[in-house]
């Protein structure tokens, strides 16, 4: 298998200004190609500390990927020192001057005369297009071994290492690894992998636990020649994780519980309401995330006083004095007069103890109860966290606010 | 100066399964101590590669700072091979094993036999506590080099490093860096260089222009031999970019603008509601992150749809017919209706197009306006982002709606 190094270089990553996010987005790429990862290294932009880890790395490995110091400014020294040191001559191209100037023209911006620094590009190489941004990318192969140079910037490396870099590594790929990742809410870590204890065992595809805030999810991970088999494989152990946890899986490869709860809802042509006490915005931000949200989401009441619970939602008095204001009959109630208030189809409702304290006497921050009203139809559920973290608290009441909406649909969808 | 590499251990590192932040808090810890930082180094669990690593690094550096692979399972090699390599032998502590044993038991957790493996530690070396785990962290000293090794998970390495590294190393500091940032909203960043062009060109202390979302920010950083007399260099720069930039102003190391709000409204006693249209509980979120909010946020209206804009907060369907619902006019109406129904003395809103798409032919997204309606007053304010991206639009349009609050109690106060 081919073994590559991964090499990011600038000062600012060194001063701890920016963090080093490249090499874990080149490193799950790579891994998912089949290629060995051995080594991070990080330098600045110092043209003889630089030469010594390009020296270094291709003594011990196949490919080194550089990513950074591609800019415009005397002290962006990747290209130059890279290349000479893989035995690559850097030439003028007047194509890339071209380029770099439309790209100034068409932003309306005058370009520095520097910026022609990056029309250099290497004798023998091959040039990766810049569609987000001015430095051209490259790539070089000697003897077996391979040099990547990347700009910088994650939003222009990221989808230039997608388009480019990874057909140049072709060559290099030792197989086509694929993931999925079914997410669950309402389980916990352990008692999911002991429901799929054998699977956790299998070889290929692979089955791993993973814990969010407030949730659990199994990575299915299948290696094959091509991406087709690999999914073949993937498959039916997905399908059989179903099975066994559906009750508790809201997706796979969902980007968050909120994005199946607008999917699910703009389905059936469903509307929802939120009222949120400890949670206070949150679900209604989470919701809202999605675009196209507004279909399906017209109104959320934060109400953080007992005041504007009675004024806004109706909820009774005494239902707050008799059971106080973090309790399942104030859930129940809340959800019912934001699903009236609205007219929306169902109402979901979160009150609780956020942390980093409690607020009432003999009662613990992470003691959080949420409801769901619809027509004819009610939950409620208590969880209690055991957290002070407010912004887990928080983040995790919400989650499971919106999980009994997929709760709701899934029991309408069996009548 | 000092040289120190930092060399992060952990096969999960290089397959891109966790993101290294352990070493830009390093590198930044380290700055502010005057020592340079010239390499960062991922490896994996292989004892040869490690030793590799650790032999390169203290040929180059004075101090190796290793995180990582301090765990009881036997990939877990950080310990054995960094001691190794440096020439300290490792000997089991009884006293450690009591203590990992008693962590064990405060938590009431069985503990594996494995665990025992942390409690050995370098005959001559100095043992760091972790009061958030059980693997102990560890110095050692010889012919003028250091190694520091401490445990991989952030909230574990991070105090230990404060609360014993930095004291450890203190013979190797050079001086002392103390950094504030002046944070503003509602000027950009090139406006407010202009401002403060003169102080940029310092050299100590230096003074630099950083961009948030929606937001821009100076840090002044200077350097001393302590931090008192570092602060002192510090501070009448500050108040000088203050002089200047007041009014954009609206804090210094305010972890945001929602903390400031909080703060300035709890000094004053005054209360706070929102109405939300695109933001849509983000402004409500914001604020109930801050502990205590709860003080002076008691209700928050999310009124996505134009209905729910009418029924909940009165505002007139003539102003959304005429005008539309993203209007200086709606979010007047929205402003002063949400203050209506809440009873705070304040009330500030929110209407706008987050995008990705405008919903308005002829609309771009990122146009935004915000209000704030209190007793004899009321200003409402025009953003245009000219983004797409939703989260920054949200984000950005909730800060100017909160920064109309301390606008608004800054003339208050000048009353």
């Amino acid at each position: 298998m081919a073994v590559c190094e991964i090499l990011s270089v600038g000062t600012e990553i060194l001063l701890g200004d920016i963090l080093n996010t490249n090499s874990r987005f080149l490193s799950r790429k790579l891994a998912e190609m089949g290629i060995t990862v051995h080594r991070h290294t990080s330098v600045g932009d110092n043209p003889e500390r630089l030469a010594q880890a390009v020296r270094e790395a291709f003594s011990r490995s196949d490919i080194v990927i550089a990513t950074g110091g591609l800019g415009p400014t005397p002290d962006d020294i990747t290209r130059e020192v890279c290349c000479r040191e893989f035995g690559f001559e850097l030439e003028f191209s007047s194509e890339q001057a071209d380029k770099i100037k439309s790209y100034f023209e068409r932003k309306g911006i005058a370009m520095a005369e520097n910026n022609l620094r990056q029309a250099y590009i290497p004798k023998g190489g091959t040039v990766f297009e810049n569609r987000n941004g001015t430095a051209p990318g490259m790539g070089m192969k000697k003897n077996g071994k391979c040099l990547v140079i990347l700009p910088g910037p994650p939003y222009e490396m990221a989808p230039m290492f997608t388009q480019c870099a990874v057909p140049f590594l072709e060559e290099y790929r030792a197989c086509t690894i694929v993931s999925h990742e079914v997410r669950t809410i309402g389980i916990g870590e352990s008692s999911l992998a002991a429901l799929t204890a054998d699977l956790l065992e299998m070889e290929n595809p692979t089955v791993a636990p993973y814990c969010k805030p407030g949730e659990a999810l199994l990575r299915v991970s299948a290696r094959a020649r091509d991406a087709e088999t690999a999914e073949e494989l993937a498959k039916p152990v997905i399908d059989e994780i179903i099975n066994r946890a559906g009750e508790y899986v809201y997706g796979v490869d969902a980007n968050g519980i909120e994005e199946s709860v607008v999917a699910a809802l703009k389905e059936r042509g469903l509307t929802l309401a939120a009222a949120e006490s400890c949670t206070a915005g949150y679900i209604a931000k989470r919701i809202t995330d999605i675009p196209g949200a507004s279909a399906v989401f017209h109104c959320g009441m934060v109400t953080y006083s007992n005041d504007i619970k009675i004024k806004t939602l109706g909820v009774k008095k005494e239902t707050i004095d008799n059971y106080g204001a973090v309790s399942e009959e104030t859930a129940r109630e809340m959800a019912a007069g934001v699903r009236r208030v609205s007219g929306a189809d169902m109402g979901i409702s979160v009150t609780g103890f956020a942390g980093p304290d409690a607020d009432e006497p003999g009662k613990a921050p992470g003691l959080i109860f949420t409801a769901l009203d619809a027509e004819n139809f009610l939950i409620c559920e208590k969880l209690e966290t055991g957290r002070t973290d407010r912004e887990y608290n928080r983040y995790v009441a919400a989650s499971r606010a919106l999980s009994l909406v997929l709760k709701y649909l899934k029991r309408q969808d069996v009548q």
